[in-house]
C-alpha cells in the first residue's frame, strides 16, 4: 500500500466539512429551542414552561457529568498506548462532537412536535449517549483505522442505534435505564463486527507499539477514574424523577464499589506472581457500571446492585486474561481495547440481569419477555449493522494505515520531535519538524 | 543581566503577602457575606432571603464548572510546553487564586450595598470571571515573564477590567453574557500590548525550549477538554435564569460542536501532508466557545450558533497557522500561547456577531450601536490599559527571566533531578538538589 | 526477607473478596434505600417524601464533586513519586471503593431506623468521608505497605472513626461541619501513629525512589487542584441548608484563595535562591481548606476565613520545611506525603479555630469546651487507634515490602517494559513481561 493513501490532506477536510455542512442545514430545518410550550396551545403552557426551566436545571449537573465521562472518560481511557494518545483523545473528540449533533437529530426525528425537535437538556443527554456507542466502537478498532474511516463509522453506527433505541423504548417497551444493552452491548458487539471485517493477519504476533509505557498508563486512569465517579450519572441521568433516579444513583454506586474489588481479586489471583494488571484495573473496574445499568432503577436492593458488580468485575478481568486472546487467534477479532470484557460481556450480563428482574417484579410494567426481545435486539442490530459498515470502511482510499503505522500517532499528527529521536525512522517524512516554529 | 536578577527570595514573598494582607484589610472593612436581606429592611425580607438562598444552590453547579475552567483548563491547557508545565499550573493557580480574591472586590466596588460588597455565588462567578481576563494575558506572555512581574499584571489588568465592564454592561447596557467582548478580546488583546512592550529580539529566531513533547502535550489536552465541556457553563451561568440561560447552554454546546470539526478539517487542510496539529486541537476547538459568547443567550436559532462555531474554529486555525508567525516577525508581538487566535479574533467576532444578532432584533431590548461601542471599548481599554501594564513590569527589578532562560520551569522552580541530566547544563548552580530529601 | 513474602496471589484476593462478601452479606441484612417514609407511618409521609427527594437532587452535585476528590484528588496528589504512581491512584482507588461501602455501614449503625440503614445522598456523603481518614493515613505510610496491610488498616481505621464520629457529633454535640478534627487531624494522627511503629531504620538515609520526576509532579498537580477547587463542597456537603452551607462554600473558598499566596510565600522566603517547591505547592496551598474546615459554617466573616487560610499555608510550608525532617530522624516517624503538614497542624489549626469561634459566640448553641474535647477525642482516637492498627499491620505474612522495594510499583504491578530498562534490575524475575501480548 502506497504511503500516501494515509495522507488525509484532502479527503479528511472534504469529509468533516460536507458532513458538518450537511448537518447544520439539517438543524436550520428542524431543530428548535425547547420553549416549554406544548404543541397545541392553551391554557397550562405557562405551567409547562416552568416544568421544562425547572428540569432542564436540575438536570443540568448530570448531563455535565455524562459530558466529562464522553469526553475525559472515554478520550483518556483510551490513552493508554504507548504511541497513540493524541489519537485517542482526539479522534474521540472528533466523534463524539460530531456524533452528538448527529445523535440529536437520529434520535429527534423519532420524537418531532410539529415537524420540529426540540432541543432540551435531556435530548442533549440522550444526545452524549448515542456518541457513546460509537466510542465503545472506537475502542475496538483503536488504532487501526483512519478519521475518514471512524467519522463513516460514526454516522452509519450512530443512525442504526437510534432505530434501535427507538424499537427497545417505544415498541418494546423493554426499560434499560442505564443502557446495558442499547448502547454497551451494542457498541461493543457493533464494534467486534468492524473489527473481525477489518482483520489484520499482518497484526497476529502483535505490534511492537500495541502497548502501554508507564505514563500513559497514568493518562489512561484518569479516564477510568473519571468514568467511574460519574458512572451513577449515566445510569440516573434519563431515569424518571424522584425515587427511580436516586435508586439508579444508589445502584451504580455501590455495584461499582464493589466491582473494584473483585477486579482486584482477580486480576491478582491471575497473574503468576500475584501481581495487579493495569489493563484490568483500567477496565475491569468500571464493568459494574456497565452490567448494573439496564435494573439501575428497580428495586434490586442494595446488595443485588453489589452481586452484579461483583461478577461483573470478575467475568470482565477473566476476560481480558484469558478470552481476549482467543478471540484474536481463533476468531480473527483483534479488540484493542477489550471492549468485550468491559461492554460486551458486561452488557449483556446487564440484560441478563434486567429480564432476571423484571421476572421477579422488581419494575412495576416490566416484561420479561420484551426485556429478552431488547437484548436480542441491541445483539442483532450491532453485529449486522457492524458487518456493513465493517465493509463500507473497507472500501479502498479511505486513509486505512498500513500494518507497520497501526497504533502511531504520526500517521496522522504532527509529533514532537523529540520523541521520535526514540523510535525507528519512519517512512513518512517531514513530519518531525519543530512544531515551536510553527 | 546578572543571574541574581530572577532570584526571588524576597521580592516575591514581599509582594505577594503585602498584597494578600491589603485585601485582607479591605475584605474586613468592605465584605460581608450576602444575607439575602434587602438594604432597607421590611417585610419581604424572608421571601428574599429563601430566593438568594435557592439561587445560590442552583447556580453552585455552574460555579463548580466555571472553577475547574480556570484552574483546571486554563491552567493544564497552558502545559503543552516542554519545560514550562509547573510554571502553567502553578502559576495560574497563584494568579487566580489573587485575581479572584482581587476581582470580588474591584467589581463589588461598584455594586455596594450599604456601604458594603454582598458576597454571594453571582459574585464568586464574576470574581473568577475577572480572572479569566489574566490568564488569557498570561498565555500571550507565558515563559518570559517572572511571577512578580505577573502579580503586578493581575492588580492591573482585573482593576481596568472591572472598569471596562461597569461602563459596557451598566452604561452602554450593552449584553455580553458569555464575555466575547469584556473578557476574551480584552484579556487578548492586553496580553498582546503587553507581549508587544516586552518585546524580546533575541528569541526572534525561536528558542529551544519553545515547544512541547508527547507528554506535555497531553497534558494541555486535559485543560482542553475540561475547557471544551464547561463553556456552556462559562457563557450561561451569568444568564438570566429561565429559557436565556438554557438556550445560552445549548448554543454554547451547538458551536463548541461544530467547531471542533472546522478546526479539525482546516488543520489538516493546511498541513502539508494533511496532518493534524495539536497546537491547533488543543486550542481552535475551543474558538467557538468564545464566540458565541455575546450572543449566547439570544434567539440565533441552533444552526445559527454552529455556524458561528464553524467559522471561529477555521479563522482560529488559520491565525495560528499564518497570522501567528507574522505577528511575531513583523509586529514583534510574540504570543506564547497564541492567545490571538484562540480569544482575540474569537472574540472580536463574537462582538460583531452579538451587533449582527441584536440589529436582527435576536434580544430584546438590544442596542446595535451599544454593541459597538462595547466593542471598540473593550479592545480601546485592553490596548491602552495593557501597554501602560507593559511599561510597568518592564520596570527593573522585577526578575524577568533573560531570553536564555525563558520556557524554563528551573529558574522559578525546584525541578526534579533525572530530568536536568537530559538538559543542558544550565548557569544557576544548586537548584538540582534531590527534593526527596528536603 | 525472602521475595515471596510480597506475593500476594492467594492472601491478596482471599482477604479482598473475604471482605467484600461479609460486606454484602451485611448490606443485605441491613441496607435499604431511603423511601423517604418516617418509620411511624401517618400523615405527611408524602410530604417527607418528597422532601428527601429533593434533598437528594440538590445535594447530588456536592456528592459528587466530594466523589472526585476521593477519587481524583487524593489519588493523584499521591502519584508523585516517580515510580508509585499506579499504586498511588489505584490503592487509593481500592481502598477508597471498600471503604466508602464499609463507612456506610459503620457510620449507619449509629442512625438505624427500624432496625434498617436507610440510604440517601447525604449517608454516601458521609461515606466518602470516612474514607478521607484512611486515604490521609496512607499517604503517611505511602511506599511502604502492601494492600493487604492496608486493606485492615481500612477496616479499623473506618471503625474507629465512626466511633469518634459518633462521639463528636453526639454525645458533645460539637460543631465539626468540615472535619478539621474528626477527619484531617484523625486521619494524619492516626496514619503518622502507624507510620511510628512501622517504622524502617533503613530508610533513615533516604531512598531513591522517594522522590519525584517532573511528569509525575504533573499527574499529582491534578490531584492538588481537584482538591482546591471543590474543597468547598467538601466543608459544606453536610452543612444546614440555606445559609449556613453558603457560609461554608464561601469561608472556604475564601480561606483557600488566601492560603494560596502564603504557601507560595513562604515556600520562596525559606529556598536559598527563592525558588518553588512543588512539594509545598501541591500540599500547602490546601492546607486553608483543611483548617476553615471546624469553623466553616460559622459567622467569621470573610476576613477571618482568609486570615485562618493565610496562616495555615504558612505553617503548612514551614512543617514541610523544617518539621518532617526532625519528624523523620528524631521520632522515627517517616512521613511519605507529608500528612502532618497538610492535615496534621491544619486540622488541629482549624480545631483550635473552631474552640476559640465558638467561645466568640459565632455558632448558636456552641459550646467551647465540647469544642475542646472534640479536639482531644479525636486526637486520642487517632493515635491509640493508630497504634493498636500498626501492631496488627505488622504481623508476619502481610506482604510488607522490604526496604530496598519501596516506593516501588513493580512489588505488587505488572509494569510496562520500556520503563525498567532505566532502572536496576530487581530481584523478581518475569514481572516485565510485555502487556501487549497479555
Amino acid at each position: 500500500m502506497p504511503a500516501y493513501a494515509t495522507n488525509m490532506r484532502f479527503k479528511f477536510p472534504i469529509v468533516a466539512l460536507t458532513l458538518e455542512i450537511i448537518t447544520i442545514i439539517l438543524y436550520a430545518v428542524f431543530v428548535v429551542y425547547d420553549d416549554g410550550k406544548p404543541s397545541h396551545h392553551g391554557e397550562g403552557h405557562q405551567a409547562a414552561s416552568n416544568e421544562t426551566e425547572d428540569k432542564n436545571i436540575k438536570l443540568y449537573p448530570m448531563f455535565q457529568d455524562v459530558h466529562v465521562m464522553i469526553f475525559i472518560g472515554f478520550g483518556f481511557l483510551m490513552t493508554f498506548l504507548k504511541r497513540y494518545s493524541f489519537s485517542s483523545v482526539g479522534i474521540n473528540m472528533l466523534l463524539a462532537g460530531f456524533g452528538l449533533q448527529w445523535g440529536l437529530l437520529m434520535q429527534g426525528f423519532w420524537h418531532m412536535d410539529d415537524g420540529k425537535i426540540k432541543l432540551d437538556i435531556l435530548k442533549m443527554i440522550n444526545a452524549d449517549f448515542s456518541t457513546a456507542t460509537v466510542l465503545i466502537s472506537f475502542g475496538a478498532v483503536l488504532g487501526k483505522t483512519s478519521p475518514v474511516q471512524l467519522l463513516i463509522m460514526t454516522v452509519l453506527e450512530i443512525t442504526i442505534f437510534s432505530i434501535n433505541e427507538h424499537l427497545v423504548a417505544e415498541i418494546f417497551g423493554a426499560n434499560d435505564v442505564g443502557a446495558s444493552m442499547i448502547i454497551h452491548a451494542y457498541g461493543a458487539y457493533f464494534g467486534l463486527a468492524v473489527a473481525r471485517v477489518l482483520y489484520r493477519p499482518g497484526l497476529r504476533d502483535g505490534h511492537e507499539n500495541d502497548g502501554s509505557v508507564y505514563h500513559s498508563d497514568m493518562f489512561a486512569m484518569i479516564g477510568t477514574v473519571f468514568l467511574w465517579m460519574f458512572w451513577p450519572s449515566f445510569n440516573s441521568a434519563i431515569a424518571d424523577a424522584g425515587a427511580p433516579q436516586f435508586t439508579a444513583v444508589v445502584n451504580t454506586y455501590l455495584s461499582l464499589a464493589a466491582c473494584v474489588l473483585s477486579a482486584y481479586a482477580v486480576s491478582s489471583l491471575v497473574e503468576h506472581k500475584g501481581k495487579l494488571d493495569m489493563v484490568h484495573i483500567q477496565n475491569a473496574t468500571l464493568a459494574g457500571g456497565v452490567a448494573v445499568g439496564t435494573c439501575a432503577d428497580m428495586s434490586i436492593e442494595p446488595f443485588g446492585a453489589m452481586l452484579i458488580g461483583l461478577v461483573a468485575g470478575a467475568i470482565s478481568t477473566l476476560g481480558f486474561k484469558y478470552l481476549t486472546p482467543i478471540l484474536a487467534s481463533s476468531l480473527g477479532i483483534q479488540d484493542t481495547c477489550g471492549v468485550h470484557n468491559l461492554h460486551g460481556m458486561p452488557g449483556i450480563l446487564g440484560g441478563l440481569a434486567g429480564i432476571v428482574a423484571v421476572a421477579m417484579g422488581k419494575k412495576e410494567g416490566g416484561n420479561a419477555a420484551m426485556q429478552a426481545a431488547a437484548l436480542a435486539s441491541s445483539l442483532g442490530f450491532a453485529l449486522v449493522g457492524g458487518a456493513i459498515t465493517g465493509f463500507i470502511m473497507k472500501l479502498p482510499g479511505l486513509g486505512q494505515p498500513p500494518d507497520q503505522n497501526c497504533f502511531d500517532d504520526s500517521i496522522y499528527w504532527e509529533v514532537p520531535e523529540e520523541e521520535e529521536e526514540n523510535e525507528e525512522s519512519l517512512a513518512h517524512g517531514d513530519h518531525s519538524k519543530n512544531k515551536a516554529e510553527t
